[in-house]
């Protein structure tokens, strides 16, 4: 028989259920709202943990904030809200690279916006070249505690450039994971991210470049694929890129120069 | 040496580029805008084809269309945008199960919003169960030629309730694969899809067991993990709701009674 949602008991980042008349658990889904100055301005659905980072996190990534904000904790933090005071960067509803472009809706018109936002990475030519194999490596750096409970767990990590760890976080959400990550580096002032690494557990889309692009991180590494925007736009803004971080191996799509 | 961006040849879903030296290639990603009656109402980052039904699944998927509307191609589509005539069945800035729920923003609020739109999905005591050994295999059937490729692309799959395909659709957003079967199946008059199996090669989110319950599929197999917010809306609704799809076997979240 299916059993009620009230079956779901939620303990920390996973509940547990009732399965096939067993005991399972999966990963915790919850709405988080971001408010600015009290106006709602965007919901996720996300992992409940470190929301104020989170918060912070997706709005340095939209171009919106360059510093720690005024933020919560408010009463209404148990309701999945964060408040977060402004002032904003700019008018939220003003990124628009489909509209401001001259091409139109298109790749180029996006690459464009962020360029806008945020200068190319510099090469740091007094740094060695990373090695490859410990790019390589970075995934199996990547603990995911909560993912071998659940299996659902989406994880981003900071890395110093000899691979130690310096925060993974975990969500449902691969943007969430990252924006965390970006948050936490935040909140200590640690911004731009010039000499760390960053490492996800899933595919590389357009949306992590621009995050890790906009956070000065030079280097990020990913288990999965790149997309062809992904690779674009890291060329762009002068980002290494590394995919299919797996057994050993890895792929470099983009600033090869900072790679041994 | 890092290439440009123009190294990027698009061929279909998937783009050749120049990495390390060799020819690779990497999944499609651009940006598509979906007008309403001429006012922008999302972008989505997607893999190019099937536009118009990505617009009409996703307009479904959100409660905003009920039938297949009129739609593009206009001159604009090769800039990335596709026009849709209304009228809408309601304001889509009106759904905010956030601000409308009782207590707040939180899952309860957003299961009860789904609720809204969708009725509860029928059992249908005339079909017999289905194969649990059936709903394993589904993923084997969901076969990916792109992915093969540029290991980069989300699927989804529309089958017969004896595991023939009808429609399979790929693309770098899930929710974007997922959109693209349900408005593939909207213009062919075929909904609600209450005989018919629905599988996707990723994890389960809330946000794809609502598409599923506003398209009237009784029946989602995921390869990966369900969410606690899934799991609990899948109980809900009434939806069988089956996760870990992979090896000969399935794990039943929700919904068992349709399964043998």
């Amino acid at each position: 028989m299916a059993g009620s949602a009230e079956d779901v008991k939620v303990r920390g980042m996973h509940a547990a259920i009732e399965r096939d008349g067993v005991r399972d658990y999966v990963a915790v889904e919850e709405p988080l709202e971001i408010r600015v100055d009290g106006r709602p301005l965007a919901v996720t659905m996300r992992t409940p943990g470190d929301d104020e980072r989170l918060a912070a996190g997706f709005l340095h990534g939209e171009g919106l904030i360059d510093r720690w904000p005024p933020i919560g904790p408010s009463g209404d933090l148990a309701a999945n809200v964060v408040e977060v005071a402004g002032p904003l960067l700019r008018d939220p509803g003003a990124r628009s690279f489909y509209t401001t472009s001259s091409c139109g809706v298109c790749g180029k018109g996006a690459i464009d916006q962020v360029a806008v936002d945020a200068p190319p990475l510099p090469l740091d030519a007094d740094l060695p070249p990373l090695p490859r194999a410990l790019l390589a490596t970075l995934p199996e750096r990547l603990v995911q505690p909560e993912f071998a409970r659940t299996g659902g767990l989406h994880a981003t990590g900071l890395f110093d450039r000899d691979g130690g760890p310096r925060c993974v976080r975990e969500d449902v959400g691969r943007h969430n994971a990252f924006d965390k990550v970006v948050g936490w580096a935040l909140e200590r002032g640690e911004l731009p991210l010039r000499d760390a690494l960053l490492c996800v557990s899933g595919r590389l889309s357009f949306e992590l470049v621009q995050k890790a692009v906009l956070a000065g991180a030079p280097v990020l590494v990913g288990v999965g694929a790149p997309t062809s925007l992904a690779v674009a736009l890291a060329r762009d803004r002068g980002l290494t890129l590394c995919g299919f971080a797996r057994g050993g191996r890895v792929n470099v799509y983009s600033g090869e120069e900072r790679v041994a």
